[in-house]
């Protein structure tokens, strides 16, 4: 019975312990694992590689190893890998608070990636030789294939690259996700690329399985455990006005011709406020909805169970426990409204660009101008990471920020003089909505991009500083296409760090 | 004589005068021309129209467009205007010095674009109606269509949307441009945009003319005048040096196999280290080059002549007055093996992704983590604009920025602590190269990356100055990803303002 996920026969002699497995991981080599927004990562043989590194530092022997993933991860693999100071090098993403913890000491080196670009570069030979894939399947076909997990990422490029691979195949994932995946097997090094046949969310334009040469399975490991599912916490009043301005904004550009009436391919992060507008959705009068994203997250199933969503396009699942299970209890009935695909597909610029996304991202901090961070808290300290965000931010049909106008009690203003780091320059931030309002930023230079920040999504408390920091640059600055006083605009950085708070 | 470039009969009948063709142009309006990097823009209307504003501000009366282009143009049409201060707003690129300071003095808004946006954003609505369309051609067909000029840039776009055409029929232009352009129509809205079929450079996929509603054009001039074309500065040694750097780059990558003998399309800015790099490819043992790119200047000719060259796409000539004159008489021989394109083609992400061009842009400065400022210099004054350079550096196969590492006598260093603005983010950002030595950032982290930068790419004066604040930023930052000083990290911007140098 618990070969049953594995049906290819010679394969049945690679089934190992997860410490066995470990054990063929050397210190100072790469691993590529599975794993996108907590879903579908390996959960047995990093907790056992984790343990095998504890007991060689506690020997007094070196041993870490460099971490190549889709995206986030588990507890089980970041954070036990962070924890026994496992991770030398880590990409593409991290929302780990342990892994965080350690680069923001700087005890651990991170490259924060554009998702779409991991697998090319993979291939490019930019980012060094890939040592071992480490791959969660939910099972085993009898001819070799693999029926992938709750996520793809980077699977496909990893298990083509890699040495040697290692199976994880995990029972609690649903056997009916056979038939979901979409893994498109035509991409090539330049001068030999073509175009990606792909025209609607809803097209499939790969294979189910994802391929490995069975001779470089060294390992493969059985499993029964959950993806970290964590609770879906309800969207709270500020989300909620974000959401109402965006229902606002879409209707008038339906209303005026701009958008049709079934929008145009949503892309949206995950979280909170990406909750509260895909719940808006429900209750709004567009029909006929896709979605074109990197993850299916809880507010996804309100809009297939509402008839709204025609067709989720996605690389993941990031779902709570309850959504999880309502999923599996009828993933029969999902399957056929749902496509997940590699990252290098669902995150590809050439597809978001033609789909025409709407792309709706979150943001820490988006200067006067509208350029906006992303990813580093006050400058320096990593929060996760750029992820897909870039992806569809330059190649969306329209490009939304959304966030609100304060954080930490009302000591950090979300809109600031200007941005102590930057991932999404003006030009690729069309919209940003904070509980305050919504500011259209299309057509417009920056000096009247500045104007419409400031009096539509910046908080009151820190509307009349801002004002009075525009005016002073708009009387000295340098040049006045982008006023700005560089010996100052960064002091509220500066005072937060000083402080606890932006506020003078 | 005067209308053998106008063979549609029922045309001739609007050839008028610059002077009336400009009195149809309204105060408040839009007003699409061609023209881009000062090739095929038009020559008599703007000044024309030039000439009327100043009588009507003599007058008291306001009199103010909005200009929209392909990119840059000629003092006959931003110089003129931009004097008379006949530009109320200004998109998506500008390098002529009159309009330049106008837009830092404040006194002309200007909406830097990215250069493969303004044809999909206008046809998406997000930047208002366009009332005026005002072209240069080579020459009118007898059904109608135009033979393009010198330049494409968005000129097919213009002609589309615009309520009324202006045409100037240019007898300077050569005759035997008819035939290089391919102009391609089969650009959609989503949700109907299609993969779009150009798989190598050498590819034509549109038809070499640009269609116009007849009904629509309002006016024909005649015009005889030159394009902006600008002598030819010699490489100087920086620019020689920052070439040896690169061609030793490129050996390396072909050597081990990740660039393909005939290296990948090229990309490559103006000026003189572009040229720079390009004489150096003259001399190089690379062959069957072709070039993806936004304009041919010189050395690309000169690669041409050198039988390197296998093609070059582009979407407008920028050329010296000595290579325009090569290029005219020999324009049957060169036209087989050059292409004008629509910039949203030239510019196209899928394209660019698909090619994988070898990127190659200039940049105003880089900080220590690579972070990339194009546009602004101490970060309020722009320069030029950001261009193509975020189409190419986002998509490119290697993006490669390139600078020597002081400007105005040692006064400015090109590698600082932070940008003052950024452009390109660190993730676009893979190598970085001056006099002093080449980074090769891919696959590092900030922290590796800034050692590099830092040792390879800083000049020996500023090199100290920048390993004290790194090592103080690694020392106090607030986190460690990316550790930075807010209090100073603009210090040296600072500095520069105030005294002149950035020097302590």
């Amino acid at each position: 019975m618990t070969t049953s996920r594995i049906a290819a026969p010679n394969l049945r002699s690679r089934i190992m312990s997860a410490e066995d497995a470990a054990a063929l991981i050397t210190s100072g080599s790469t691993v590529g694992m599975s794993g996108f927004t907590g879903s579908g990562y390996p959960k047995a043989v990093p907790l056992a590689l984790a343990a095998r590194i504890e007991t060689e530092h506690a020997a007094g022997r070196a041993f870490r190893v460099r971490v190549w993933t889709g995206a986030s991860t588990g507890p089980e693999l970041d954070g036990a890998l962070a924890k026994a100071d496992g991770i030398e090098f880590r990409l593409p993403y991290n929302s780990d608070p342990v892994a965080r913890e350690k680069i923001n000491r700087g005890e651990m080196e991170y490259f924060d990636m554009h998702l779409s670009q991991v697998a090319p570069m993979a291939w490019q030979g930019f980012l060094g030789p890939l040592d071992t894939a480490v791959i969660e399947v939910t099972g085993i076909r009898e001819d070799g294939s693999l029926i992938p997990s709750s996520s793809v990422g980077n699977n496909k490029t990893w298990l083509d690259r890699a040495s040697k691979v290692i199976l994880e195949v995990n029972r609690w994932q649903n056997a009916a996700l056979e038939g979901m995946h979409d893994i498109y097997y035509g991409t090539r090094l330049p001068p030999n690329r073509v175009p990606i046949p792909l025209i609607r969310p809803d097209d499939r334009i790969g294979q189910p399985y994802l391929a490995c040469d069975p001779d470089k399975i060294v390992a493969i490991i059985e499993t029964d455990a959950p993806d970290r599912n964590l609770p879906f916490a309800a969207p709270d009043e500020s989300a909620q006005a974000i959401a109402g301005h965006l229902m606002e904004f879409f209707r008038h550009e339906v209303a005026i011709g701009r958008l049709p009436a079934s929008l145009l391919p949503i892309q949206s992060g995950v979280g909170n406020i990406a909750n509260a507008v895909l719940t808006g959705l429900v209750d709004s009068p567009f029909e006929d909805l896709a979605a074109y994203t990197e993850v299916i997250q809880d507010g996804m199933l309100d809009l297939l169970d509402a008839g709204k969503l025609r067709m989720a396009s996605a690389t993941a699942f990031s779902l709570s426990p309850e959504a999880a299970a309502r999923i599996n209890a009828n993933m029969g009935a999902y399957r056929s409204r749902m496509i997940l695909r590699p990252q290098e597909i669902s995150n590809h610029p050439e597809l978001i660009r033609r789909l025409g996304c709407i792309a709706m991202n979150g943001l820490i901090e988006a200067d006067i101008y509208g350029n906006v961070n992303s990813t580093h808290v006050m400058g320096s300290r990593i929060q996760n990471g750029i992820g897909g965000s870039g992806d569809f931010a330059r190649n969306a049909f329209v490009s939304i920020f959304m966030t609100p106008s304060t954080a930490k009690g009302g000591k950090i203003s979300a809109i600031v003089p200007q941005a102590a780091h930057v991932d999404h320059i003006a030009q690729d931030v069309q919209v940003i909505v904070t509980e305050q309002g919504l500011a259209d930023l299309r057509g417009l230079s920056p000096k009247q991009r500045a104007k419409l920040i400031i009096e539509r999504c910046a908080h009151p408390t820190y509307r009349p500083m801002l004002e009075e920091y525009y005016a002073r640059a708009r009387a000295g600055s340098y040049g006045q296409q982008s006023p700005s006083l560089p010996g100052e605009a960064l002091s509220w950085h500066q005072r937060f760090i000083e402080t606890g708070s932006m506020l003078a």
